[in-house]
């Protein structure tokens, strides 16, 4: 998160700043959905190719990510995968001395470099979400589509991933309370603890209605007659249902997962 | 174009094809800069390395591009830069049995591929409009910044591009209009007949209210009392007027240079 990453020592960390960063996350991961489905399913891109070999999306994810992370050697600190949020996919593939970071943010536990639930998201994104969002077909452009992909994967898990500073800000602010089912390694108390229902109903509720505003077609002529800021779903880019699915069936607990895993060792 | 580019033989290409392709893309070039717009300027990714080497950012997109295209050896027909609206900014780095592509689409003359002005917006981008819409800064994020900067020229470049399925639609709608110009290479009559005030005042006013649209901060709280679908332009991600400027000074008119020099060798 860059309110914390960019201050140098004992950053502040406030639940205020992380939840400003989760809210803005929320458009990225609409309009990114909005442009991947500009284009339909285009299955050829995720058949492994002959022989075993990967599939072009994954292909592409790899030479992306470790395009992203090589930036570092022209610009010292402008390297991808420093910051706790910034999650490979394929780890394994980049330069080793670039990965994990030096100049980590002080604000985490060390341990929030190993918390990953990637693997996790690029099976849900393409086994469950991507049939969702996108219609069948194939226009056969394959390379746009994985590099539209590799921006919809990044988002997600951006988004994700910042349950690290969830957990770590939730901790300082109760740590009587966590403490005890840390020590248990007490799971299911501690996903307890982290979960509200009603704050969960609300961002679902959210990012449906950022679904509905990003993906209305905008005309000039409606502007004078309407009077709600939001279109007909039918007439969306991406069905707002999709969004609101999206966050209950997979963000949200992919991220208390998150939560979960770096409390559990918060206190090593 | 999708539309056109999809089919194999004799493709139909129409105008209203055309204008949705021009309508569409203006969402993409708003979603490009709202997600540029997260981050400062960052000057030291525009920053020449030492002894006069490449900046990170130009690192960035010569490989992005040669990654995307890279992806037709796995997969034939999945490279980047195979549409005629997609014309890369580092063409000489790009293998070149690569490009141009071997399937082009039969719906434009030949001298399509030749068609670029992609130095024009690459300069454009960085010293005109950059500084319109990132506030003065330093965030670090220099490698996420190259690859924000590269989604906007790429989709720039693209949307200035299909000037060259606008240049032969009208050219087909009106051979006789514009054949003797062609002829007596007359670049201001071209120009002219190109040229329909009335619309670009549309198009400015559009996307001036897409950036109002889609640049909102969207709350659950509003929806019941508001009474129009825009926000005040001072809580916009990016200055609306930004967007009329863009398209004003420089969409529209490199796209009608892309139209005339087309044109001028349509006739060869």
């Amino acid at each position: 998160m860059d309110a914390a990453a960019g201050q140098q020592q004992e950053p502040q960390l406030s639940l205020a700043a992380v939840r400003d960063a989760l809210v803005r996350e929320e458009d990225s991961v609409v309009f990114a959905l909005i442009e991947r489905a500009r284009h339909p399913r285009n299955a050829s891109a995720y058949t492994p190719a002959a022989g075993g070999g990967r599939s072009l999306v994954e292909f592409f994810v790899r030479e992306a990510e470790a395009l992203q992370s090589k930036a570092s050697l022209l610009l010292p600190s402008a390297g991808r995968y420093q910051k706790p949020e910034d999650v490979p996919f394929f780890p394994q593939d980049l330069p080793s001395h670039l990965f994990p970071a030096k100049s980590y943010p002080k604000v985490l536990h060390p341990v929030a470099s190993l918390v990953s639930v990637n693997d996790a998201i690029w099976k849900m994104y393409f086994n469950e979400l991507l049939p969702l969002f996108t219609v069948d077909g194939d226009d056969g452009n394959y390379a746009e589509t994985a590099a539209l992909d590799f921006a919809c994967l990044q988002v997600i898990s951006r988004r994700i991933h910042i349950g690290k500073y969830v957990a770590e800000v939730k901790f300082r602010d109760a740590p009587q309370d966590y403490s005890p089912a840390i020590q248990a390694k007490d799971k299911d108390t501690l996903m307890n603890l982290l979960t509200f229902k009603a704050v969960e109903e609300k961002v679902k509720r959210r990012v449906e209605k950022k679904a509905r505003t990003f993906g209305q077609n905008v005309t000039l002529e409606d502007s004078a007659n309407k009077q709600e800021n939001v279109a007909e779903d039918s007439g969306c880019k991406v069905d707002p249902k999709v969004l609101s699915k999206l966050y209950d069936q997979w963000v949200m607990p992919l991220t208390k997962d998150v939560e979960v895993e770096y409390l559990l060792r918060r206190l090593d």
